[in-house]
């Protein structure tokens, strides 16, 4: 199964054209180690780590695997120029960016010899990244975990979109946490996929046990895109979420809202595990997900039934 | 081609699983019977028709074609006892029943010999359907036009969970405009497909052509779920959904956004063509839709693309 080969496994050398998310207090360098050990591309989440935190967790990655990682930086972060600084000075071969303008930091990554993918959520900013010299782009849909577009583009919609707008490779989130998902997205023009939500159940994942029981225990309809006003998030449902939806429906401002919200919220509800006054970002593929299992056994279902449905595509609907 | 089949070609007697979604202003005997005659599902939509009108259009479809056609009943519909009489007296033989609960009105429609097909927007409301007695569901997507579910459950997310939760076939819809997007819903579960947004821009459509011609120019992010206090409906950006949101955003009430909206919005905007006053209800794939043609060419290019991309599903990312 090793001898799959397309624009995804190449520009990253790896063997499935599967990529973990970067996520904050969640994909340290245990989750990105496994995860490209098990032949995909694990990212360390920068987002929720101070400098020097990104610095061991790459340290640490480095020992723990041979293979290629990455990591994602998400280019609001206020101290965008250490972080950038970090992924130079350590070699660092990969780098996903994300909310942000692509234009400032890819050509910096560029010219130390760095691969840089960015997540858009339109076929407007897949052309803007690709004309920045992003070398892929992440079409991430409106299903996605955390942060996420205006247009609330579905992964249905937006990967045929993205598929014409570039020439670049494109990688598809927002919805995919099995093979016959990944299939579906790949027909819809993704050369491969990016999954989140369901490397969060996984053993290595540093958030806390009470959001990944959270997770298993979820339905559909349990996520919901909120806060629109502030700056639009996916998150699971929770007494911290209804209390940011009644404010909404009552009129509240943006910074009202943004004073609800406070600091530190995603902290406390992912990685502290509180429940109730959290804020648990996560995609609406969430209601699919029924294990929590090591990372290395979730890429591997993943590319077992991928590989199954495309020996077999209607398979399941035959007469 | 026409060898092809599976259980939605064989409850329904056609030759492509494909389904012309019943739309309100849009398909009336003209579309239903032409999308028949090409060897798929022709709907005609009752729920803008008085009753005198709905039998007016199911005599001239059975005057236009010898193909099985049905008729969709939204059974919130207020002279819904009507319409199911017109349909048992007429011999239609193939419902779909949308926006309301299938217990009531299924087993009477079944008592007559007629193929009952509901609409659902989740597992749950599927699994109901199936227990009321219903031939098949169609699983819709917070991509689809018109009117929607609460849970906001994407295509991509809904149709696993569905093809789990029952045993009766499964249409898909929302999000699906071409041959590409109907292999990836079947990979995803589906055994067919309900499309509605590509065939209001076909010739035979009742719709107005400046609607049309709103839809061939509409980009992504051009519509988006409204009126959520009321009853969630996808609409295209007009000056009308943005009268509707900055009440929303602004905390008006149910009552009040109802009299906003008042009456008859929705033929002014998709049958009278007033594009700013009107409502104007369409699907997310609009943006992928650029050209008004004749409905049997809507099927062919469809089906054509399906097996081209079922032959040769990762074509488009070969190195």
């Amino acid at each position: 199964m090793s001898s799959f080969k397309n624009p995804v496994t190449e520009i990253f050398n790896i063997d499935f054209p599967i990529v973990q998310a970067g996520m904050i207090w969640t994909s340290g360098w245990k989750l990105a180690s496994a995860v490209s050990n098990a032949g995909a591309l694990g990212l360390i989440g920068s987002g929720s780590m101070y400098p020097h935190v990104l610095t061991e967790h790459i340290h640490k990655c480095k020992a723990a695997t041979t293979k290629p990682f990455g990591v994602n930086i998400p280019l609001l972060y206020p101290d965008i120029e250490k972080h950038i600084q970090i992924v130079i000075d350590e070699g660092v071969k990969i780098v996903f960016t994300s909310a942000g303008n692509p234009k400032t930091w890819t050509p910096v990554l560029k010219k130390h010899g760095i691969t840089v993918v960015h997540v858009v959520s339109s076929s407007l900013f897949a052309k803007k990244a690709e004309s920045a010299g992003c070398d892929a782009v992440v079409a991430e849909g409106f299903e996605a975990g955390g942060h996420n577009g205006r247009e609330e583009t579905t992964t249905m919609v937006l990967l045929p979109a993205v598929r014409d707008a570039v020439k670049i490779p494109v990688l598809a989130a927002g919805g995919i946490a099995n093979g016959r998902q990944m299939l579906a997205s790949m027909i819809l023009g993704a050369d491969g996929v990016q999954i989140g939500t369901r490397f969060v159940c996984s053993d290595e994942a540093s958030n806390h046990i009470n959001f990944k029981e959270a997770i298993l225990n979820s339905k559909e309809g349990d996520t919901m895109l909120s806060l629109k006003k502030v700056v639009p998030v996916r998150l699971l449902r929770n007494k911290f979420f209804e209390t940011i939806q009644q404010a909404e429906a009552s009129g509240a401002s943006k910074e009202e809202l943004s004073t609800i919200l406070g600091r530190g919220r995603a902290k406390k509800g992912m990685f502290e595990g509180d429940l109730n006054e959290g804020e648990l970002e996560i995609g609406a593929v969430s209601s699919l997900i029924n294990e929590i299992k090591p990372a290395a056994e979730i890429v591997q279902e993943i590319w077992t039934e991928f590989n199954s449905a495309l020996s077999n595509p209607l398979h399941h609907n035959k007469i």
